[in-house]
């Protein structure tokens, strides 16, 4: 990119307005950036309502891409779901450069080009194999026990694509479920059980790399639901965290923020468990929590600018996620205590409809002590509704 | 205002779409909280490329802000130019309420009343006199000696609108630049020798109020170049100058984000000089210098939400106002250093054209000991153009 980024007129498309562009939008604002979203939705996305340069259309058509490539400077994406060629051929039409680039979501788009290209690079993943038909099922399920997952190669978020099966008869009827008999490809992983879910942030670009503290993700049913930083395991297993995390971006050859989630098995072994191309709810704690949040980090990376410190402002960071609760007009009630407390940062994503396990806003609280930070920020949530 | 301001479509309305609008916008988008702005520019304001929400007219015509308040839950302002009448009438005829009120702003427009309406709550403000003619200009010369101040009571900003003049000549052809001659209100005030410009910023509304730390605004020609934080002058200093704040503030009713400047003279007296019924470029620090920045706390303010902390962040915090160069096309040059350094900040105002002394980004730096902080902000900003 020959164009200074920080020159006026300067224009960041995002391919997806959902909560990670907005936050990434916020970033670009503060640059003085302009924001144009493309987005399949007609309306109402949370970017949408962030700016005058709105289109939209098909993310599986290239022309559609392209066209909203030509109005930008350069492009980025805050989901994995476009197809790699696709967002290839955007590029070669447009001449709009889009990053992280489509070689590098050509490795991760699909879980089984990703697992091996990550295995090739020397790292851990979890215990995996391409399952075609029954008898692939049957014969991962002798050499790993049940249960196990079933996971879609592509397309698979927040449990939506995953799932777990007890036994082959399970396995069979998901694997059905998942597309396995409509040609697509499924890939089961091995159980694992684990002491703690761990995941990093990594910012890269040609100027180098940043690596962000190790923290961990309390999930429950498949969705984050709350972030320690840093995670309470030992410095020796966060340190080997991060320096995976530094080699799995560099295996990708990734421009922009990624993010790594690990098991930490019981044995305390780490195994890389899912990367994502963009900046990931397990880095909105570092909005207040560290020196340069992923999101500036990433508007830095994909710009081609030098990145800033990953460094925690204070010793712990708990983040909670705010989860919508039914299906109604979004509105955040019983929100006041959560403001009144020092260091406390709320953070609402501007969706219009809130619907029961919609991530809709979230709450980051800085403290001293990681335990008591955590307990804190839950009890000041707790009563929190949207 | 009944509505809950976290819920979904709630829009705040800008009067006025320049940085200050800006980013207090960024922060309004933090809450899910949309955004509009009316402007006399019809378009290319930094605030108009951060919403599809955009209107058009005049400042003095209260149609014109009714109209746009209709589509907008609360207003705000970015700054004290529009009459305090036409605003009462707007948010009559528009049932929007505005904060702060136009009753404050009644207070605060005119430099005669609002010197009075200081004083008459027993703060010192500088020596100043309603000049009608030439024999006041005498008068006040002889009570005061020269040089003296002459100011527009009302619109004056960043040196304009004010003069500092030598002698009765100078003064008279100073009043009538200013607009004395027709029935402009003119105020003389004491050329004041000080040893620092300070600046307290204070939250307010119905839920309490919040007061900053006292900082030093370096000025150069009347506009201020830099800011340090804390002040390098005595804590007791600081302290009176926060309670000064608070009272000022009270003062006038206060629901907002105020900003109070005060000469700190040679004999260790706080004079108020001046204040801003808005987010302040004295407050610029507080973005990553405070818990809570003066733009959130002020949306908190008029949004009747409880206020948050404005404690430091790090011992001590510096920020540079980088001024346009020279009439061209706005582009940063030469910051990469300046991204480079560990919490340094760079906030770019997205303006269109550059000119020459125009505001148009500034840069902040945390750190341990003022005046290294200081220095160091000053020589990674030195080599950026804009």
């Amino acid at each position: 990119m020959s164009k200074n980024p920080l020159s006026a007129n300067f224009r960041l498309g995002f391919l997806g307005g959902g909560q990670l562009a907005r936050m990434s939008a916020l970033q670009a604002f503060r640059y003085g950036i302009q924001v144009g979203v493309f987005s399949d939705r007609p309306e109402n996305e949370p970017v949408q309502f962030m700016t005058p340069h709105s289109q939209t259309g098909s993310f599986e058509s290239a022309d559609d891409l392209s066209a909203f490539a030509r109005s930008c400077d350069v492009l980025t994406l805050e989901n994995e779901f476009i197809d790699s060629d696709v967002l290839s051929r955007a590029q070669e039409a447009s001449g709009t450069p889009i990053y992280p680039s489509p070689q590098t979501f050509a490795l991760i788009e699909n879980k089984l080009i990703e697992k091996m290209t990550f295995e090739q690079a020397g790292i851990a993943v979890t215990p995996y194999a391409l399952v075609e038909d029954e008898e692939d099922l049957k014969s991962f399920g002798t050499d790993h026990g049940w249960p196990c997952l079933l996971k879609s190669s592509k397309g698979g978020y927040d449990g939506f694509g995953n799932e777990t099966v007890r036994d082959l008869e399970e396995a069979r009827a998901a694997f059905d479920r998942l597309g396995g008999n409509e040609g697509r490809d499924i890939i089961a992983e091995a159980f694992v059980p684990f002491t703690h879910e761990l995941a990093v942030q990594v910012a890269r670009n040609e100027t180098g790399h940043v690596v962000y503290p190790c923290c961990e993700t309390v999930q429950e049913n498949h969705i984050c639901v709350a972030l320690k930083t840093p995670a309470p395991v030992d410095p020796s297993i966060q340190k080997e965290a991060r320096r995976i995390a530094a080699q799995a971006a560099e295996a990708i050859d990734g421009k922009g923020l990624f993010a790594f989630e690990f098991f930490l098995t019981r044995e305390g072994n780490l195994l890389l468990n899912e990367s994502a191309p963009r900046p990931h709810n397990s880095g909105h704690y570092t909005i207040e929590g560290c020196i340069t949040s992923q999101f500036e980090n990433h508007v830095r990376a994909v710009l081609g600018l030098p990145l800033g410190s990953a460094k925690l402002r204070r010793p712990a960071v708990a983040m909670i996620n705010l989860l919508g609760d039914s299906k109604r007009d979004a509105q955040v009630d019983q929100a006041l205590d959560a403001l009144r407390v020092s260091d406390g940062h709320l953070h609402i994503y501007g969706k219009l409809d809130s619907r029961p396990g919609r991530k809709m806003a979230h709450y980051t609280l800085l403290g001293e002590k990681l335990e008591s930070t955590y307990e804190k920020a839950r009890k000041v949530t707790q009563e929190i509704s949207i």
